[in-house]
């Protein structure tokens, strides 16, 4: 197992700069009254392709030798990863597979075909999906790029947090949704490195806190069949990224669907910003413990924006 | 009548810097392929109070004497005049009192007393709100901040499009949601001064298209009880307004209310910004004239993100 380190982020840095967006942080004179605290927004809901996974996915396609860059890269994913992955692909002109269940929302299934990608469907079940995806392997000789357990990915991702710090003086904690680690890693490689004294808490649903329990236990522990409106917290934490979260989080925090659905409205309605609601989880924790940010200067960040506008949660 | 000139836009820039945002420019590659054109949204949904109304409005409040400001500010408004006003004379601690009729929505009443101010209920007649007006100026002194047609405001507004011209080179047009004017006035006041080369063009509802018909007629029309989803836009030119629109404006154009909604959507969907009806008209027009703005690098004013989230018109 490779652990990314702060020189990966820095390469990662220059190579991905050409491709995403440095996106801007917002404040909210209510948030802060609400919290207590000081609330700087890294808005990576205005990131290319929607979302953070941009990074390390343009990490991953702009590190591939010619030859690898040839044969193109592949991925499983219905959420971000496979839409960044594509539009990553796009912007280096290289084939990309995305291997989706059938019953994914064809919303994001267009997605990846906008960016010109190639949709490859499976049942919904981790047995085909891992012999479907196989099968395209085989026949193309394509990279996978793992949506998080991948040190590229972690080291593209790391670059987030690089930016906030730049952006944001003397922040006292960041906190980041968790579902597999991807975006959380990455914060920890770049601040345990260049910003040790500022506290990194993951937050996550009550419904699926896989990643809290395994934080207390020690070791993995994966969810069976967890069920939440913020989707894109589903997934385990796996080897690389229990590495990180093990040894640099201070916390993991869990809300509840109404704390994170009240989140997500509040932030619509005070920031402006169309996001996701795995992206609200990190405010709901953050009102919930006024005991732990309150008179801080807190970073959030807001991993995504895609989501399906017909049906918002409140309605 | 007292025309606003580059020299109260330099000093309102000047005036209002530490109670503004200098907000984002977002673009979208989407939205570029499906005009054709280059376009740069300056998202003053982002703006303090959620509207670009707060730069006007800020400029009118600290442009007071200390006796004026002692006797604090008033206006007529349902909107985010009223909110924005609110907002700034929170900034300087002056009182301020805004008259709405007592139909207006309880969330516009709550924004408003939620900076401190004082709302004062009126019938929703013209009558009423007149003599409702006439009465809390007598009582209190206080200077009347009009939404649009007040020199101060207009010279705030022409802040937004000195910013835009810094952030975003070589523009060949800029398009506005025209309803009083009050934006178009201050777009035309700095471009016509500063970037004379670059085309104005102001967005209308077909539905409430009174400016279009005025600047067709060669004078001010005013409608009879428009209705449109783009409520900010109802109101008529005025004296001051008609100006700068006569003199300044190369073209209005209207779209529908279909036009409207789905320019809202594509916005939300491809920027991830929560804004306003009355923000779509512009994308609604340049989508309809593919003619005009083709090819061209193309500034889009977002004027302002208030939306109720309960009713967005495409539910």
């Amino acid at each position: 197992m490779y652990i990314p380190t702060l020189d990966d982020m820095l390469a990662a840095r220059e190579r991905i700069e050409p491709h995403i967006h440095r996106t801007p942080i917002l404040t909210s004179r209510l948030l802060n009254e609400l919290s207590g605290a000081e609330l700087f927004f890294k808005c990576e809901n205005l990131q290319k392709a929607g979302a953070f996974k941009a990074r390390g996915a343009s990490n991953a396609v702009f590190g591939l030798s010619e030859e690898q860059a040839r044969r193109g890269v592949a991925t499983h994913s219905s959420g971000n990863h496979g839409t960044c992955l594509s539009y990553a692909a796009s912007r280096r002109r290289v084939p990309c597979t995305v291997v989706m269940p059938r019953t994914a929302p064809q919303a994001k299934k267009d997605a990846v075909r906008g960016y010109g990608a190639r949709v490859v469907e499976c049942e919904p079940s981790t047995t085909s999906r891992e012999a479907v995806f196989a099968e395209v392997v085989a026949e193309t000789g394509a990279e996978f790029v793992h949506p998080y357990n991948d040190h590229r990915v972690i080291a593209g991702q790391a670059t987030c947090s690089a930016e906030m710090i730049e952006q944001v003086e003397a922040l006292s904690a960041v906190v980041a949704p968790i579902g597999g680690g991807g975006m959380i890693s990455g914060t920890c490689l770049t601040l345990s490195n260049l910003a040790p004294g500022i506290q990194i808490f993951a937050a996550e649903p009550v419904q699926a806190d896989d990643a809290c329990r395994s934080f207390r236990a020690g070791h993995i522990i994966a969810d069976d069949a967890p069920n939440t409106v913020a989707d894109g917290l589903k997934v385990p934490l796996k080897d690389l990224t229990w590495h990180f979260v093990r040894n640099h989080v201070t916390d993991i925090q869990t809300a509840s669907e109404q704390e994170i659905v009240s989140a997500m409205r509040l932030i619509w309605k005070n920031l402006k910003i169309v996001m996701e609601p795995s992206s609200a989880v990190a405010l709901a924790t953050i009102l919930k413990h006024p005991d732990v940010f309150a008179g801080r200067r807190v970073g959030v960040i807001i991993t995504g924006g895609n989501v399906d506008l017909d049906t918002l949660p409140w309605n």
